[in-house]
């Protein structure tokens, strides 16, 4: 099996769960397409955000994937399930895993939600909690915040931690969650101050390490792990500018990217 | 997708999955079968432990179980492959789902595995670890009296601290892993006193934790995870003596049961 694993994203977040799978999976080669020109998803309709992903999906469908990862929040919530119908390789989504793991990790079953207002909105954590257990008490709370702050790169220092501090300040004060699920692919490069902020006894669920965990338990599952030995070559592509991307991709990775091509994607 | 969850084991270890199953799963129903009569598996030859998984397994078939949970090392590392391409349904076992958590949770990728000697010998871990990832330094290590120690009831208390020191030290002294897989599923048991040798520094993985979590992912990946509300009765057989499992259970499931019957399985 030693196709590529496609990992789809609106734009350079995704980059944590592709992040994860390198580090998980170091012999899985990966192809990412972050569709920069057009993120972010959020706050687009509904329609709108299936007809990108599809153009995305069929964009790396054409590089023989062996396996489909949507590394964001609102094409998960809108998409996972049709395109579970329509594909015939696996697919796994951001919310599911984040879910999972969070049920694992709680004692009390009273979890929180952060993430963007169209994640918050799509209520698709509350539902994927709940149809596992619905005595779970769930708080969401959306950020709009964070992504602009992180975007800009101020990912410590006090600006960060007065940002993160209001933001979470009524989540923290009213409940007694004991886990916290960073609903959003950009979170995780501010964990450590979300975790200062919650307090050391919440256990923060990042989705993209519990994203690639569920990859490899899919792909061992159905036998489409790589087997031998290899280093691969990871492929990104963005659908905007390939400076910003390849830039931010060093940051996000903590290491330079050898292969970055421009995608021209949208059907429109 | 109303039907029950198998759950097989040589004996009454496979509770600390059923446990997890039970709190993270917690609409789904169970069938258990320990059998408890031929326990250990873990000395006997591997043709001997093949014949008897199969015969809980054929004893499960006939109460119409969705998925199958191999919750026993020692058959997991000898019949999962066969199980696999033998049954139309999903089987987990607990070796893989242990390790893509250990994985998960090393940064340094030095794991250390703790077991019987039955499953140290075979290999099981090392081989599903390095064939993700042949880097990953692997210290495994036989701990032969924790099982007697742990179905003696002692789990806590000076004795407990000195068998468990005494088996962990050399694992300790010659190495330096950050995560520790409790590769036997009576291990669970005394996960405090193992963290209290071991330090807090190590990550201490249970397979029965992760296990559940791996059966809700395969589950929700093949939709068969159940949708509506109940409150599930878990039935529980054993091939030994009723009394004992009864007893033994309702310590290690923290609730008494209120199904148990004797179940007469062996072909011999």
């Amino acid at each position: 099996m030693d196709q590529p694993i496609g990992v789809i994203d609106s734009g350079v977040g995704g980059l944590t769960v592709a992040s994860e799978l390198m580090r998980q999976l170091p012999k899985e080669q990966l192809i990412y397409l972050g569709d920069t020109l057009r993120c972010p998803y959020g706050p687009r309709p509904k329609e709108e955000v299936i007809q990108y992903t599809w153009e995305m999906v069929e964009f790396l469908l054409e590089k023989n994937i062996k396996m489909l990862v949507v590394a964001c929040n609102t094409a998960t919530a809108f998409t996972l399930e049709q395109l579970r119908q329509k594909l015939d390789i696996p697919v796994v989504g951001v919310i599911q895993p984040g879910a999972r793991a969070a049920i694992k990790m709680s004692q009390n079953m009273r979890i929180g939600v952060i993430g963007t207002e169209g994640t918050i909105n799509s209520k698709a954590y509350p539902k994927a909690l709940q149809i596992i257990n619905s005595k779970i008490r769930v708080n969401d709370w959306a950020c709009p915040r964070f992504v602009p702050m992180v975007e800009d790169g101020i990912l410590s220092g006090s600006q960060a931690l007065k940002v993160v501090y209001e933001s979470l300040k009524p989540l923290k004060d009213k409940n007694h969650i004991d886990t916290l699920i960073l609903g959003c692919t950009h979170y995780p490069l501010i964990r450590d101050i979300i975790q200062e902020v919650m307090g050391e006894h919440v256990h923060i669920i990042s989705s993209g390490e519990e994203t690639a965990r569920e990859v490899s338990t899919i792909m061992g599952y159905h036998k489409k792990l790589y087997n031998g030995e290899r280093v691969p070559q990871h492929k990104f592509y963005t659908t905007g500018r390939l400076d910003v991307f390849e830039k931010i991709a060093k940051i996000w990775l903590d290491q330079s990217i050898n292969f970055v091509e421009k995608a021209n994607i949208s059907k429109d």
